[in-house]
């Protein structure tokens, strides 16, 4: 059977292609799910694609994706930087969380240094560009055949 | 011709499978080494393997690898929460440069959790354990096809 | 005439029972309001229940329940520790409001052990496990006895 | 063909008149809104109106008026303080942001005193009362016509 | 056999009744023990009470009542602030103990908002008024008949 | 009987035009007091301007300023940043005053975000350019008209 | 009917003319104290002395001074800089209190700058050498006559 | 021969009796150096006096005074916080310099509690009301008798 | 003539034995003293022993410690952390003290970690278990000795 | 034609000669001045002397240096410290400025070892005595011949 | 069998005899040894000595000790401030280890009194003079005894 | 006899005239080299060079010139902003040494505005380009004939 994973996205990234593309490139965010797509499918993986706004939202599905999924790929955008509430969430579901960002997030204004979601995520990838979500997508494969869904 | 990489690593990595298995695993430097070599292979890449406890020794070689290498994967474990001078050489060599941990270093302990050469390196992958280096050898590979060797 | 209460509780505690069981207990949500509302019809007290991992629904329900209800007990999760949102609400509407956790945040991680809406509420309620909700609905009604709806 | 300007205000702004009118006046925002629609007339401007409570239908909003309006008023209220999503997306968008703060938060409370998003809008008014509103119209449409669209 | 519960009040407590009345309220330390002794024998739970403005006779009396009481109720007052001797000495007993504050301290000065005592404290009940003594020993009963008297 | 306003400006504001024009724009600082008198005229207001490089002698001057004008508009430049002094004599003198920053300070370096006499000023316009002091005119005028000359 | 007033030195001041002579002088507490009689006497006002180690002994001796004396005159010694204990006591009793320090504390090391009882004391005399305590007897009479007992 | 001591006030100290007079009380500066004066003589001290507010003349006054009088008594007001140039002066001149405040600095905002000027002076007297002054010309006079004209 | 030295225990120590076995031993406090005894026989030296849970009793014991002892070995308990009274003391005697922490402070508590008497004692010894109070004998020894009665 | 130069000097530094000689000499700085133009002479380049305890008065002729001289070399003296004033207006004027200390401030009060105004100045030179100032004068006229009156 | 001891001394401490005799002492690193070497001698163990200034050499020979030693004394110097990496390894290795430092490092400068490996080291040993390394041998011997080679 | 200096260069200082060539120039260490020998003759002066990355071989080279030169002139590159073993050696020669660094330091990163070795060095010169190891040697040149060798 197949793994099966969720690729959460936050706030402002359903604008990629569109915000600063010297920072995050000039692709679209369907574009970048289609590639990432085909790579799980070479894979062997199924995966879906949720993006939101909203922090509640975000923790609806992270919820949600409990019960459904293997394990969770999330770029949390600002959110990365202050919403304990969607870091509980993911310490508080049982399965795997790998945590993405486009840019070096540490080579940026000093406030987005620092994610308060990376302490509960398994591993963090980020400054890769959109191929970082491919990256984590391997690593989360890779976890789940060495260790199970535990988290850590 | 083949892309080269040097991945190096730095102080008491040599202790790699006898030091807090339950952090950084069981299985010695070499072994991990083995792995990304075959990985490298398939991937066409050639990579060579560095290791010191010495911060001025670990200078040397990255000043060494911007003459021979496309680019350089480092692990500079607890050199990088301090060593600016190994950040300076990263910033002065103009080849790209990959950062990994092993472990999560964002759950551990306050000191750990900021990296002084995440702001100069390209990209960064923690937490993935000791498949991390061959995510940084496909991160780095894939950023040299996309952007060639400018180090952003 | 009968005291009416609202029973707020934020992100991620409609997951009680199954995170953590350790620090919050095994009991599901839905027992724990039982127990509630069995304490307090033997006050005389009637009371409602509402959970959002949303921080504006949460403020959409604080704003209506300064209509309809005498006093509120609220569990803002991780809200609590950064939703300046949320605290101005609370200072906002007129009816006393108590702050209650479940756990003792106080011995957890330093962030967690400051509430940005405990100045604002009229009391806190901490580390009493679920029971700490019963005591927080006597604490209201013996607030509004002693002082009517005033928040201080 | 006339400028066109949407005014957002976030949480609690919607108590306007009913929350300490010491601090915030006796007005209700419809009040506040009509007097502002009046200036705006009078200049040849027309403006839309947006209040919400939640975070993310503030940046929903946000990035639907990049494409219908030549500049956004913007009161977010507390996520002045700590919404960092907020303040991603006003950068993002490509049209200028005024911010609006009815009372000098800079004499209030301490957290009250530093805006995350004052640094990305292109002005900011603050501490004139309700007739912040009105300057902030009469800066947007000074700075459009002077620069253009671009935000700084 | 009934339960055996100490009440211990610090430095200042004898004042009751005559130091900031709109604080503390009216009443006189005496006549609040009054009231939880009737409250006490409703429960069948014998209390006594013990004050001193001494750091060293508190710790003196926290010690003898681990060998006489199931717990203890405290009001450090301002030794809650720093007295680490008496944090480390409640760790140190094997009996849970309950913090109460009259006031809300977390809407005081701001040396006020931490209580070095708390981490160590099983629950904490602040802000509800000399009710709050009441509500403690109530917690207190209920955490015994959960858990017995371990401490967590 | 015409309103009477003193525009004060504070260290190197004597430059503009000369100074940083990509920040504070081309044109000389008795270009901008023009355009505010031609304003002022048509509101029926008169006004003087006054600049110094001095702390002392813009202390002398606002104190002067209580017994001949209704209002201040004050550009302190450098001095807003540390000068409590200025803070102080605002403070003390009885007449409304209204902050002016021509660029955005907050976007600027950390140690110009904070303005010492924000707190004690009635509101603070910044980024608006040299607009920023015709603005401050006409929240003076509104400020007098609905308050009187109260500071608060 | 003459004035009364308490002198109150705090822990190690007994070793007065013992320890650090360059820092303290060489004269004996008792020494001082005849002087500040003789002047007291001078004055028309009696005084008595108090001199413990003890933080719980000298909030007693505080407490009953507050239904013997006019005014106290405290040096509080290494407690001024954290002893909230005795800051509340000052604060919670209702006579002026003057405070003493024979060396210029702001001189000395950093943790000695700061006393916390400051703020509550009426008034503060200190780097006066000895006679600092005869000041503050003057201080007090003073404030007495112009102002009653009201400590501010 | 008589001792000759010089009294320097600050900025906006020449408001006094102006300026917010329940902190500073309601008589003139004239008033209060009338009673300096009237007590000096008492003593067979003479006594002048300077008030300035600019930081530049104050300095050249404290220069100056070096050479023509026995001691300082310096209320240099909003300076005390910060100007490091005039705490130079006083720790360059070799006269002895004794600081006086009206109100009592360390109960005000946070950041009049810090006179970067106390650590070069010999003494400090504070919160003693306009009768300060006086204390500080015995305090002065006390000091050159004991120790000649030595800062310390 | 015999040397002689004074051990002397702060608070919660005589609980030495029953409190966290794990971190502080199982040997009672006065198993230890019995065994130091034992050993400072075998150097020739008198020793006695004092504890108390009193800040102030503390305090008088070094003051008479002085007259009466060559050294004094001390471990401070919690008020090694916060009491500026015990370190004033120990400055202000003129015999050497050294410092004993049975358990390794520094890999505790953040608060644990610093001691405010550190710095004013001759020597400190922590880690070692309850050996460390005999090195501490052997210490004072070895200092006397070499230096007198000298503290540094 | 030769170069101009302008030598600018702070607070206090008029009392060079006499103030702390052992850190900042016995020379006065006529004589010092005396030795930088014999020099400057040598060097063919004309200078000119200025000094003020003055803020305001360092600003005007900062601002009117840059109309006739080719490079600034200013000792700011405490003003370095915190005139962020002179900071602007060092780097609003086009002429390379060189800061020099006598002493080396890194060595000093905590205080001193941060100078506002080296961020903006060309090139430091401290801790080289009353040298310091021919050497930079020398930097001057090297940084010129090298790179023109650009400040970088 | 023996039990054989490292002693490592880190930077400058070869040094020693020359550098600050009055804060280190006037005898050589090598006279030092040669008493250690006496003392363990006289208890049956055995010992060797190393020293370098480097940080990678001394890391080198940490990670060899813990296959040829029981136990290592470590004297960082300067090292003991901010070597993560020596931290690390002391953390790694399995043998016991124990700090000393000759002078009391925390009376000296502020950033002198945090040791990095004092909280991975099983004891340390600080002011005690020479002296203090024979302590350090006797408290690993007294260690090994009580709990084998386990660190802690 | 000429006096000697010898001239240290730290990390990445071989990569001068490869790096960053918009800070730091574009002339290789040898050239610069050859530029100081070239002054140094004139001036009758022998010197000698030494780079290295390593910091243990830097302190090597220290202990060593404090025997063979009269002076040292260091440029510790990165080391300088955290090498207190490179202080702490600095501190120990007893031979001046003066820091240089070609950029300046102050007005780049937050961490490169310390300089650790700074408060040991008799003079720093900064942001003098390539010149200012020139100005050094005089500085030093100076400063012996000043002072001999004392360091300071």
């Amino acid at each position: 059977m197949r793994m099966r994973m969720l690729f959460v996205n936050g706030p402002n990234l359903n604008l990629l292609g569109k915000r600063d593309p010297d920072i995050y490139g000039r692709r679209m965010l369907s574009d970048i799910n289609a590639d990432i797509e085909k790579k799980a499918d070479s894979l062997g993986i199924s995966c879906d694609f949720f993006q939101s706004n909203s922090e509640g939202a975000i923790i609806d599905a992270l919820q949600q994706a409990s019960k459904e999924y293997d394990a969770v790929i999330i770029n949390a955008g600002a959110y990365s930087h202050y919403s304990i509430a969607i870091r509980d969430c993911i310490e508080a579901i049982d399965i795997p969380c790998f945590e993405v960002h486009i840019s070096n997030i540490y080579s940026r204004e000093e406030f987005r240094r620092t994610s308060v979601i990376s302490p509960v995520c398994t591993g963090c990838i980020c400054g890769c560009g959109e191929y970082g979500y491919q990256l984590a997508l391997m690593a989360a494969a890779d976890h789940i055949e060495r260790c199970g869904m535990k988290r850590k």
